[in-house]
């Protein structure tokens, strides 16, 4: 289904990074769920670059919403969200239009569009069009709030320092040198409810890492113990159980909070690392296809040193909405607003 | 779509691991391929378990082609593998129908199923179902090979072990012990098209990761350089590109033959992590949910002290049939017999 | 998705009318419904040849439930069942392989299967698989007629006579004549919930008839007035509406208990037409593919003169599916076992 | 998937009435289709209300395509078409929101959508919203037709009238008298390859019906003879075939193009019936769910005594996608740009 995602509670991306706008429909909300405009655009603001430590690029993001909302609530139609694309530089990009930034998604789509694609800026491959996803998600991240399940993201490492301070300075770092770094994130949703995934094919983990890989720049994504698991011996990484009460729970979480694909009631916590950002002024090497040749390209314009502290905000969003959708497809259309 | 994946290619799984039998239906296959029920045999050979490394389970895997297949050819309907189960010991499973195993899917099943779940053996959890997605993938796997398209897994550790001498005598090890052991796959998809994928949301990166989440164990997935990305500067991490002939190369393969979501013509190369079998002798805390009590379990029954190794033909064969669907998306529906 | 059908509650049909078997695959079915064999038995009864108004082809339907249900009840894990063929004569349709039998599918099946279809008595195409959708839909109508949802149909009229003892009669004449008839079927739906289904596009006119027109030989369906809605005007033909206590209903229901896609409470009401059966004694003119000539067709084998009344049943359990479906979407997984 | 139909090449309807715009996306397209925007604005002229048989209501429909596409061709990426609304009288509905129009969806939509829909003007179940599907299919219509499909609808009746000045008359007359009428259409697509389609459950005719039934006021559709099957023998209903050259005919086409689901290379030809229009000044019993009581209804505001010839383009351009789409799954992503 390409650009859609989601099987009861479905979001559907459009746009290009220079193009006129870039936007989101989203489907099967609940109706009457309060829209919170303001939310929203907070939301937007956390993904928006900020200072020395992201691209220079200034989008104020003045999202519209043409539909599915009537006298400040979800109608339970589809919403449409667009955001119109205001400071592009395409001319940075022009010159770039048959130099293939080595990394970057530039050979790809000339392979999978014919040479048809709107090169500029990453074109519809551009992190420009996660700010939809973001604000379609904060469409559905109260109503999850009230539920009283929570997201959030905390920025692991970057380039290799785990201190906030060293990451900092580590991008600074980097951006001076023409050059860029990567980093971990780790995400953690409280509050799920128990039951929820399928054994095949729709596990929790097959449907969030589905839609997490989409987010430019993640390479792998791993849960509870992850790739940690590879070294332990089944009676260290076995979660063992106890009961609280009514409830059952697990004295560690090495499984991320789901079991079999299903949530087991502990936190679903899961890892996703973000590679460094391919555009760099450092020369490298790479081809021209218009003439097949080898060539060198340093790139010019405004890029992000560094997309981890920007990507977590994205990373919530695309969990909020895969968990909406899984919820709404195991409890009904309109269980998220009641 | 739970037990159902693939978009023009698709396959459905059932069964219980000692039920009747289980099996898949594979749906959207071309006409004409050849079905060689050899081949068929001997990838659910390799799945099977051959000496004490694994569960003393034997099963034959007889499998029986009800539909689908005319006079040696796939007919281009849809195909109905079914496997007997004929080898179960229920009884030895009987007894643990309230006794949670850890770190199993024994309480989330009982989440998800309220209660009515088959428990014997794990029921529809069970490593067992994964049988149904060999035979299935056998069918697809040498159509792709003809197309010059060759998927390898290998074993890159167990019990962080990285010899292979040593690999098995930790297995023997953890068996002894009433333990067992996980480990690490590398999976290489040699010869695939350029272009293939989508950025939103049917990247082959999402693709692969959803479907292989599916496979009992599997904690962790990523793709090139993957979690070692984090640490990586961008003009060390990128892979610069060169022209040989008429086709673009990259000099390294750090980004795993995918960009942007879209293969770009080097290997696809991504990594999976199995948990160690969570099913051990080892005295464990657990809880009994027909009391909502405390207890401990230490399972009986024959498991297996690790499931890396029969894992891998499992990866390969849930590979194919993602590759293929995705081919078949992008070039129609009878492409892979022509 | 070909085979499949449905979003929450799917099935997958598969088998050939003269390979080992035929069935079906349910999945999404809420854990915990009660299982009735002898109910499966008799749906599947209704819809065999039963004396001289069929054919003589006999099969027992001695159908086999191979998962997803456990000590009675429904796990909730796909439900495969598989339905053997039996009587078998394959050799009426060996001399048929490359005789096209008129309006039937053989023709389109070699094109769309480019030969390796499997011609024996209509291969997937045959009327013998709406057993499978028979024996899936009575795993969910007990559990509709649990929520006092109820599902009838009816015979209108058969080869031009609406009166059932002539009906009969006009079999019969067609059967010695070498030829056959066609009729229609009234279907009613009792005890909707209002508000299920959707404007665009899965409106429950939608989802209805996508499903229908794979019963063989349907050509045709309208809901409420249908077609004898083109003579009318708005003022005669608009359900006006009135309070009955708390509920909502309409003087007339011209529309079939529909409006904008969406029930209203009123009974669901539609009309489905079924073509003479298209096997028939008579000499045809037709082609030969082998030779790509012209010939002339006369059937052998056994055929029914007429299956309007052998439709029945399946149009109920297609719709029994088409509405489980849909009420499982709205009202969640586990609602059908509430 | 409500809002979104197609399964490799897809549309996504959003929009209401009276909001700020309506639109559709469209996913799945093939690279470098030239994009004709004249033609678009040509064939939303169709569908616009001209003269005194339509409503008075003037939308200049100034649609903005605003992703995929660039340099006038498709990028293959998913292209957002908007158009915004503008003459909208939202007050002639204010007056309304409890009043329910008998045989609109006014009832259905407030069950649907517990009272929070835009009620005003139909919200997003007003024909309105068909204008985007009216710009999405002018999308894919000049490469169907460069591929020799032509999709042609014909109005076969009025008001039971079947002569075209008699139409006109029995709607002006219908529009003094506050009343409405409806009538029927004839589709007839030319230039289908064969074998297109499926037996189960993606039949041509499952995939168009489930498509035009969203089409507000379809009530019926027939394929081939239809329900004039009902009264015809076998020998006369079949559609006998010949060699023609190195291509099959049939002397007949009572089918319609379609044999067990899939084309046969003879036209398409289907007939769908549109209700008379359920808004009209007539006086009306309905009911008033903000008091649950019996009340009148004359509709004011703008209405049209028919859409019969209105909805004519529209059928042409959802036959148009729903073909597009079934030949891109069964060609492959850039058939139709080839």
């Amino acid at each position: 289904m390409k650009n859609t995602i989601g099987n009861s509670l479905t979001i559907t991306l459009f746009g290009e990074s220079h193009g006129k706008a870039i936007g989101a429909v989203i489907d099967g909300m609940p109706s009457g769920l309060a829209v919170d405009e303001k939310y929203i655009a907070s939301q937007l603001s956390r993904r928006r670059p900020k200072d020395a430590t992201s691209t220079p690029r200034q989008e104020k993001d003045e999202f519209s919403i043409l539909s599915g909302v009537f006298e400040g609530h979800t109608t339970g139609t589809p919403i449409c969200i667009t955001i119109p694309n205001a400071d592009t530089h395409s001319s940075d990009y022009g010159k770039m239009q048959y130099k293939m930034r080595p990394s970057h998604a530039d050979y790809t789509a000339n392979c999978r569009y014919n040479g048809f694609q709107d090169y500029r800026g990453g074109g519809h491959f551009s992190g420009r069009i996660t700010a939809a996803l973001v604000a379609a998600a904060a469409l559905v991240i109260p109503a999850l709030n009230k539920k009283e399940i929570k997201i959030n993201t905390n920025i692991l490492n970057i380039g290799g320092e785990t201190d906030k301070e060293k990451m900092r300075e580590k991008i600074l770092e980097a951006r001076q040198e023409g050059d860029s770094v990567g980093g971990t994130l780790e995400t953690v949703v409280e509050g799920m409810p128990t039951g929820v995934g399928e054994p095949w094919f729709d596990t929790v983990e097959g449907m969030l890492s589905h839609a997490i890989f989409s987010i430019p720049a993640v390479k792998g994504i791993e849960f509870g113990l992850g790739f940690n698991f590879a070294d332990k011996m089944g009676s260290d990484a076995n979660d063992q159980m106890y009961v609280d009460g009514d409830v059952v729970k697990c004295y560690t979480n090495n499984n991320g909070g789901i079991l079999g694909g299903i949530t087991n009631g502990m936190p679903i916590v899961f890892r996703t690392v973000i590679k460094p950002t391919p555009t760099i002024a450092k020369e490298q090497k790479t081809v021209d296809i218009s003439t097949m040749s080898d060539t060198t390209l340093s790139a010019s314009g405004r890029h992000d040193p560094c997309i981890v502290h920007r990507a977590a905000v994205v990373v919530e969003s695309v969990t909020a909405l895969v968990i909406a959708d899984m919820l709404t497809s195991k409890f009904g259309t309109d269980w998220l607003a009641k």
